[in-house]
């Protein structure tokens, strides 16, 4: 066997994989390139150890693979056939576009409505039909089967969130605590112990991540957060519909937290229809810091995410890996609270 | 000479291109194809007869000469390097995409901050370089150069909105009125006499036509608008510097209509930050529909469009062009009034 050579960025190499695997790199490449006769366990060995390693063929050698098309994939969720593509979508969708567009790639958007086994069959069409160099990928979700299959189509990608169960696949820095530990702190100082929690779909990581946060910094002041309502959404009929219900218990809570501003504007006007102020009898906080938070009346307190920016920082990490030059700083700041005039001291 | 054959549609051919122009169809082919030498007068002649039969090269003619990409390009006008796309913009790449799907066209998006010329040069890279099929054109503007650009190009293009002078490029069915009329019908039964109208961008067809409609609608009952305010953008911050100014003017206008949803929220709380309650002190309209407009407290008075289908039907009309079959209904309604609870009576 020859030794190993190490590549110099101290990244994995095809050789690294071949090692772990126990084959040879040639074997590693028939397997990624399709060609040539790989028995189905030695194919599953290279491709766990790939995984471990998180190596995927280099830009390069895909180059070699396929013509490059200058032209990176988005894949997007839509919760039904009638629903549009939210605000923060669009933000997403502006900052990506600005630094692909810099770079002279072309941004190819797919929406399709959930069903993983047609995303899957959509990916392969993409990476058969070389429509694409890389993917973009959004909404990271419990038993995300995504991550892998970006692996054995050999297809560069980052994700726009936290990948779900450790995975290795390129993805953004993490958000921290996602500014729910100031909102919990903000409450808590207004003197509000009653603090209901209507969040995202359960199945999303970032909405079981932001909810533990809020959950853990309430905790350590030996506050339960009551109730936490998992959604099917992030949409604000079905915010309107939950809110009904939170506010029908005995005791109501003095504060609402939500998952978006728009679900947290809905909330408003029930609050409102139920007879209560804000922020006099209830509290109202939303999420993502949207440019409609500003306008509300009273103006909503929201935590405020760069969505742009994540964007923009998601672009120069999946442009990297395809081997190109991103300059410029893609500095990502925490989320953090604005306070707006939706909270206020909780009534006695 | 040979006699004319006229298609069996009824369509204009290159023979007819070609008669027009006086010249032979071999000619019109080369203009197009930018083969062979043709003078730049004659190439004139023959792009302005083109014109004039509104004929572009068959969709089978533009595949022979490039491989199909079954791709359609979507290039959008950012107002400035910061903002985003608007849920307007949103709601009708959701529509255009549920048609290219079914199709198995993707649908490849641009932005670009305003400037005709680099907009040009993007068009021409996509056309040489063969990414896509055709292109969706939207945001008319006065003056536009971009259809005669796509005739010269030989890109099958559809516009979403109005054409600027009478051109034939392929467009939406137009929008009647878009719900004016209602609007100040509806204004002057509740009496108002002093009306304000914060429209949008002068230089957009579809803003002039509206603002026309509904100076025209108040004219008929011997009112008139005052002031009519053009605007750079549609952006709540905009709206709000003048709504300021309006709400200054000595009488102040007993309601305002805007040009859409989130500058009529932007100009709803101006107001009320101005000591005025909507709608008892001024009533309020918006424009599009959009769903933030039921959330609003009052709820916001509006016109709805159905943006998302406004995308459907401009997708079956481009996939149309590039010869494909697309079946179903693509009917558009006309906007209409949704009158919701930020109108009132004129105060006395």
């Amino acid at each position: 066997m020859t030794p190993r050579r190490s590549s110099p960025s101290g990244r994995p190499t095809i050789t690294d994989v071949a090692a772990l695997a126990g084959v040879s790199p040639g074997a590693v490449s028939k397997t990624f390139n399709g060609t040539g006769s790989i028995s189905p366990a030695t194919g599953e060995r290279i491709r766990e150890a790939a995984r471990k390693l998180n190596w995927t063929p280099s830009a390069s050698a895909v180059a070699l693979r396929r013509a490059r098309s200058q032209t990176v994939g988005l894949v997007l969720n839509r919760q039904s056939q009638s629903s549009s593509l939210s605000t923060t979508t669009a933000d997403l969708i502006t900052g990506l576009e600005s630094v692909f567009a810099e770079h002279e790639y072309s941004l190819l958007l797919h929406l399709f409505t959930r069903d993983q086994g047609e995303e899957a069959a959509l990916y392969r069409r993409l990476a058969d039909s070389r429509r694409v160099d890389g993917v973009v990928l959004t909404d990271s979700t419990i038993g995300d089967q995504r991550y892998g299959l970006m692996r054995d189509l050999g297809m560069p990608a980052v994700l726009v969130g936290t990948p779900w169960g450790d995975d290795p696949i390129p993805h953004l820095p993490t958000e921290g605590d996602g500014g729910l530990g100031a909102v919990a702190e903000h409450l808590l100082g207004l003197g509000h112990r009653r603090i209901a929690y209507i969040g995202g779909p359960e199945d999303r990581v970032q909405a079981g991540i932001r909810r533990q946060a809020f959950q853990g910094a309430l905790g350590a002041a030996g506050i339960t957060a009551h109730p936490v309502v998992a959604t099917r959404s992030y949409s604000a009929d079905e915010s309107a519909e939950l809110t009904r219900t939170v506010l029908d218990a005995t005791p109501r809570p003095t504060a609402i937290v939500y998952g978006n501003d728009i679900m947290a504007i809905a909330g408003m006007t029930i609050a409102r229809e139920a007879g209560l102020r804000v922020p006099e009898d209830i509290s109202i906080v939303g999420y993502d810091g949207s440019s409609i938070a500003r306008w509300t009346q009273p103006q909503l307190a929201t935590v405020q995410r760069n969505v742009v920016q994540r964007g923009r920082v998601a672009a120069a990490i999946l442009l990297r890996q395809l081997g190109e030059t991103v300059e410029g700083s893609f500095d990502l700041a925490h989320p953090h609270l604005v306070e707006g005039r939706s909270t206020g001291p909780a009534p006695s």
